[in-house]
């Protein structure tokens, strides 16, 4: 088993992962507390945001490590790893 | 200060943000564990989409309750919630 | 049949799509001349924001008509408004 | 200037952008013809939908021909280019 893609971020990626628990706590909070309507969704727009940009680092380690060796490689590998990318890249823009 | 349009819903969504930081919890444990990075990319996807689900439950408790209480009142307090929840809407689509 | 909740807003709205018609032809173009694919990318991005804003401008006519009426006649037309309301606002969020 | 990455998939291409120019004029018509809110916000829907089905035919050939051929030649340029579609895709998911 290759390492991952992510493999020299993983400290950072794991610190943005623990501020977005962060934030779904805090949104838990927010609804026992009766905030309003209005301030809970931004809070929510803020924290899908923060889930955004997590993926697009991992999309561009993805492409610098995992893509970039099977390019290297070439045939079928080339052709299947760039597929499931650009699979993977279509199911976040959709989601 | 009157209660939040989903007042009602309070024990549903706290069930569904309890899964969501469950499944935040899960994307560092796949960190840790150096999972594949499309198994990590689409478990973003998946959180992204419980989060948005929250967000819309909540868009139509606001709608329902806050901004038809306004309408019903009328006046300067109904167009100001309309815009408020429309700029909201909007935040979110953009998110 | 009532009037639509956009009536007064229908030469804006006419206008921004005429221009996104624009943007689409533009887009034809690049490909025929063989533009790079990231401001090919790009401008796509830029029309699939112009299309959301009408959308969302077209969101906040609806509430502000539509939906402030059958809030105003309360019972079944008002329930039922408000869903197919919510219903359209998720299909947007998800496109 | 070498070929952009779509040169193969040229006339596929421009098929769906003629075929999303018709979906904006339909739109057009909708709004002369009064058609109510929902109906109009469904299309537009579809409408962005194609768009993006477009960009991420685009983003799938950047990747395969641009990133690729970059990637083989290694150095500065390939990490410039996979800097570029990364920032490409991150403007394409939050369009």
């Amino acid at each position: 088993m290759a390492a991952p893609g992510y493999i020299d971020d993983k400290q950072r990626l794991q610190r943005r992962l623990r501020r977005i628990e962060g934030q779904v706590r805090g949104l838990q909070s927010m609804i026992d507390d009766d905030r309003y309507c209005i301030d809970v969704l931004d809070q929510i727009s803020a924290t899908t945001r923060a889930l955004q940009s997590v993926a697009l680092e991992m999309v561009g380690d993805h492409i610098s490590h995992c893509v970039a060796n099977a390019v290297q490689q070439g045939g079928a590998e080339k052709d299947a790893k760039i597929a499931e990318a650009t699979a993977a890249i279509a199911r976040l823009v959709k989601s």
